[in-house]
């Protein structure tokens, strides 16, 4: 465990800042770790002689090559100062993106000079130990037990969710598997086919520890799915939230299970899985003797940032375990919200009681009088992850870590010898190495990086940069907590404000505001509404051409005023959800159903440079002006169009 | 197509150098890139106020943030500095590793700032761009048809052959989704089953161009095992060569086909596929009536750098086209030695006869006149490249990029469409972004990009590095021809030095060298050898033991002479192959067939700084002697530990 501390960290010098105000420090330290890697080099084997001499140097293609170097750098930096994003300014509310942390952004830097590469020890020592350190993190906050639990870093929460999809449907023909082989059949004679069919978690794991005693572990293994290939009729059934994020589509395919195998669970008023339809469609599979192969829960959607009731996916399955002999495997995903857990630990790192942390945001200023996080429900979920069996998070959403960054933690790593595998050239097959000053724990982490996770090469730069987050940011309210918080204050005043809005008069329109209520994080979706319009199909062209003045798409977004993002929440995704919205925006059920989606801007609030509430009430004023311009800009747009009836073949305005 | 150019690259000054001859230059540049990146901010809307001033900077917490920052720093820095593998270094000669090209470092710091996600092209409009650029930059190397073909970028090659057999599968499955729909089954009545089970790629891509004419293809695909999930007995038979990488393994397992689905393909003498035998497994397979999944052929094993005769593969397939009307998928996994392709092309990016090719390489001091590179049969394989239908080559092995960058390229796109996928936040569902200035065909590729590939969210700057190394190093022989040729150079002359090596006396032992002869590319496998021993179990554990006095494990890298990797040739990966080199040895038949696997120690000689032969005969006399350091300090040990009967429980020495 790593020594705990209690920083009084200053978020504004985490960042580099929207005006570069930290530039000086940045470059100090990006020379810094530069220089530390040239002396290292030079100081290799300082007798061997330089095999590049200043005579060569000056040689004039050495030159010519540096020249060229130069040119394309300067090319490079035209294109990307052209047309990249301003994710660093508040101006930015749009994709879960925001100014990232200087010490990954430095750390990065001076371990790529290395250039580790994380899929072997060998090749990358220093590395390998550095991710094993922050998946442990990142398990702590979980509640996991740091000795049984792992985690590691991928290339995204796509590749997390792949990965807790794989090792769930190993698992589950596992049983099956065993009740195949003669030596071993006699073990689960005691189980009927429906048990047999949905085994938990924990007693398929302690399976494999027997199996492994009786050293016929890797034999059963081979009748697994892994050696026989998938039959879709045993892996069952994958339940998805109705929104299924692209990656569980995506997955069911390339796991072989099939996208017809998926099972939507719908959502309640609050985007988040409907607890009793969960409920009744789970038992409903159970009792007509379907086995289900994992059940999906989302810690922040990408779309609306809910978070699902964790509890009481845990409370269903206790349940099916008790009425039926039957259980499942649950994996989150908490790619988006996962590190909000911090806000929950005290300075030890400890789960605190839910009265004792709204006190303790209150005093150490995290959050105002009046806001209020999480609510006692997202509480409950966060406080229930320790009892799902593996977790999707994203050190490059909002733990402010450069892309890319995934991760996901597994409360049980046994599970990993249903997914591992051996190549003779990166691991030794042969006698273990033998360095008696590691701890077997530690020589095994290092040995499943390589052997037990789904990609190859990997970038141990990633490692570094996650490593130094965590150092400086203990995962907990002293640290990531404190710059999450800041983020969601700035998302409940934006919500407040945007709610109470006056309408806003353009010529003879008038256009009002409205908001989705209550986020569960600090994702808002609002949008414009003219009043006096009764067509959501008029709507959703008006706020869609409104994303588009605000994007890349109408100018550079560097001489834009302002950069959200947009979505659109329709029937397929979330039955009639959003109706309850269209119906806040005055749309009737009829128009609902006519159209069935509805067109939405949509920000991640992630900055944390709004935090002060002086100066969030100045951006607000300078905000609302931006929004009136665009509505100006807007309007002009229609009515030109009106007149030439040529440029726009949908009109948004009535 | 870029610009083409013929530049007159001086090698020394595309890397920092061994000493950093080239600090001043890589500081210059990289105060650029950040600076760039800084000014950008701060010229983003001058009218915002700053939001932490230089009084908010003196506060106590404040600093406190900032000395933490340079904490964590200075301990990574130690970190790295202790335990970090010096591949820069022509010391280092083992796994794919080298030094890195200064502008793809310096391209990745520069775009990372910026931060950009190549998932979307809404928040990486440069970098989504530059990945397109460099990715047909890899395809029209290949000789594939920039209009018809696609490369993009992954995290590396291991999820690279994911992607390519995720498409292969689901190709595979087409023709029995066909044949089961109502309205299409009437298209392939005149295939039989047999047919069905194996159609050439092109034919069904186009009828999935058809099927999307007739607007029923997205019904058809659901039909595919993409919906339905696998079936082991529809997919067939993955044929890879019997050494396995072990992606292959894994892949098996993860796309629900199988390992026990995989047929191993023997290698002949040169550890190359067996063309015979390849051809009568594959015969046999579709007399059997067999459904085949794919042909895996390798260009570059990662233990000795063998190359497949890919032209064969293409042969094979045509004949089994024409007397059975069965084809089957092709995928090269050109991971290692891909980007050698760019010998085999001249100035204007032409394959080159054999003979001109020779000639040229000789003309422009790519290989003095002993050395010829390829053989004949290796230019057949490259040359054949064209007609597979996908390909992995990793930019972080021989394209000396910086870790994480693997590339798939794929001779047709359309088959993009059996595994493409979309969600409404991040793709707009609704009606095409209208933008004028921007073609379809642009368009169309930046939309894969997020929705047709298996990972989700990644480093838009890796693509950034990506493509300043194309642009600075053409693929041909002005550009990583030229750097390629140093290592193949510095190999054969190793090689060479090695072969004709007087043995090594130390105390009452001699010891010989020993190397397997001819490899096809850069890959060099040699073992020492103990006169006098006949037991190879003694000679594995010598060479075993030598490996860790020339690796991180027995001291640390930094301080050690000479670090190599090293790797076991069994009868399970290779059959009796390794046998030859057994022998070559003095090892007996039997001993052979007792112990069935050799230990050598494996170099991939890719070093830039050993091409001038002057330099390479002063560091081979180091290298020797430090072969006789290592040997006396095995001698050493060894009889300390006969003496002391306790630190070693295997003899290594007769």
């Amino acid at each position: 465990m790593p020594k705990l501390f209690n920083p009084n960290l200053n978020i504004d010098a985490l960042f580099l800042g929207p005006k570069s105000e930290n530039a000086v420090f940045f470059k100090e330290m990006i020379d810094y770790a530069v220089s530390e890697h040239m002396h290292w080099r030079s100081g290799f084997h300082p007798e061997d002689a330089a095999l590049v001499t200043s005579v060569d140097r000056y040689e004039h293609n050495y030159r010519e090559t540096l020249y060229r170097t130069e040119g394309i750098l300067n090319q490079l930096s035209a294109k990307l100062k052209n047309s990249s994003i301003p994710f660093f300014s508040p101006r930015y509310l749009g994709h879960i993106n925001a100014d990232t942390l200087m010490v990954s952004n430095l750390a990065y830097v001076m371990a790529m000079m290395y250039n580790p590469n994380n899929c072997s020890y060998e090749v990358s020592p220093t590395t390998t130990e550095l991710e094993i350190e922050s998946g442990l993190d990142l398990c702590r906050m979980f509640g996991y037990d740091p000795q049984r639990a792992w985690g590691h870093i991928t290339s995204g929460g796509t590749v997390a969710n792949y990965e807790g999809l794989w090792v769930a449907r190993n698992l589950k023909t596992l049983p099956f598997a065993i009740s195949q082989h003669p030596e071993t059949k006699n073990l689960l004679s005691h189980k009927s086919p429906k048990q047999l069919m949905n085994m938990p978690t924990t007693e398929v794991l302690d399976l494999i520890s027997e199996l492994k005693e009786q050293g016929i572990f890797n034999e059963v293994r081979d009748l697994t799915c892994r050696g026989s290939g998938v039959k879709p009729e045993v892996i069952g059934k994958l339940l998805v939230p109705q929104s299924k994020h692209y990656s569980w589509v995506k997955a069911a395919d390339i796991f072989g299970i099939g996208q017809e195998n998926i099972i939507p669970l719908p959502v309640n008023a609050e985007y988040q899985t409907d607890v009793a339809k969960m409920r009744e469609i789970t038992l409903s599979l159970i009792e007509k003797g379907e086995a289900i192969l994992a059940m999906i829960a989302m810690v922040g959607t990408t779309e609306v940032g809910a978070i699902d009731c964790i509890d009481e996916v845990i409370t269903l399955r206790k349940e099916c375990e008790e009425r039926y002999g039957a259980s499942f495997y649950i994996h989150v995903d908490a790619a988006y919200a996962g590190y909000a857990c911090s806000l929950l630990l005290d300075e030890q790192g400890k789960f605190m009681e839910y009265d004792e942390l709204v006190k303790k945001h209150q005093e150490l200023g995290l959050t105002p009088e009046n806001i209020i996080w999480p609510k006692p429900a997202v509480y409950r979920s966060f406080k229930a992850l320790r009892h799902v069996d593996s977790i999707t998070i994203d050190p490059h959403k909002i733990g402010f870590i450069q892309y890319s960054a995934g991760a996901i933690c597994m409360k049980d790593k046994r599970i990993l010898d249903l997914i591992s595998s051996r190549a003779a050239y990166v691991f030794q097959d042969g006698s273990p190495q033998s360095d008696p000053s590691v701890n077997n724990l530690s020589n095994n982490n290092r040995n499943i990086l390589g052997s037990s996770i789904m990609e190859g090469s990997k970038s141990g730069a990633t490692a570094a940069a996650l490593w130094a987050a965590h150092r400086l940011l203990p995962l907990n309210i002293s640290g990531y907590g404190k710059v999450i918080a800041a983020g969601i204050v700035t998302a409940n005043w934006l919500l407040n404000n945007i709610k109470s809005m006056q309408p806003i008069k353009v010529g003879k329109y008038q256009f009002e505001t409205h908001i989705m209520p209550s986020p569960d994080f600090h994702m808002i979706n609002f949008s414009f509404k003219e009043i006096g319009n009764n067509s959501l199909m008029n709507h959703n062209a008006l706020n869609k051409r409104i994303y588009e003045l605000c994007s890349y798409s109408t100018e550079r977004a560097y001489t834009n005023d302002f950069i959200t993002s947009s979505t659109m929440l329709g029937y397929k995704d979330y039955g009639d959800t959003p109706q309850h919205y269209a119906e806040q925006c005055g749309f009737s059920q009829s128009e609902w159903e006519k159209i069935h989606h509805i067109y939405v801007l949509r920000a991640a609030v992630m900055t944390h440079c709004l935090r002060d509430q002086e100066h969030f009430e100045e951006y607000w004023e300078q905000l609302k002006s931006i929004f009136v311009k665009k509505l100006i800009q807007l309007v002009d747009e229609q009515e030109k169009s009106l007149y030439q009836k040529s440029d726009f073949n949908i009109s948004f305005l009535s």
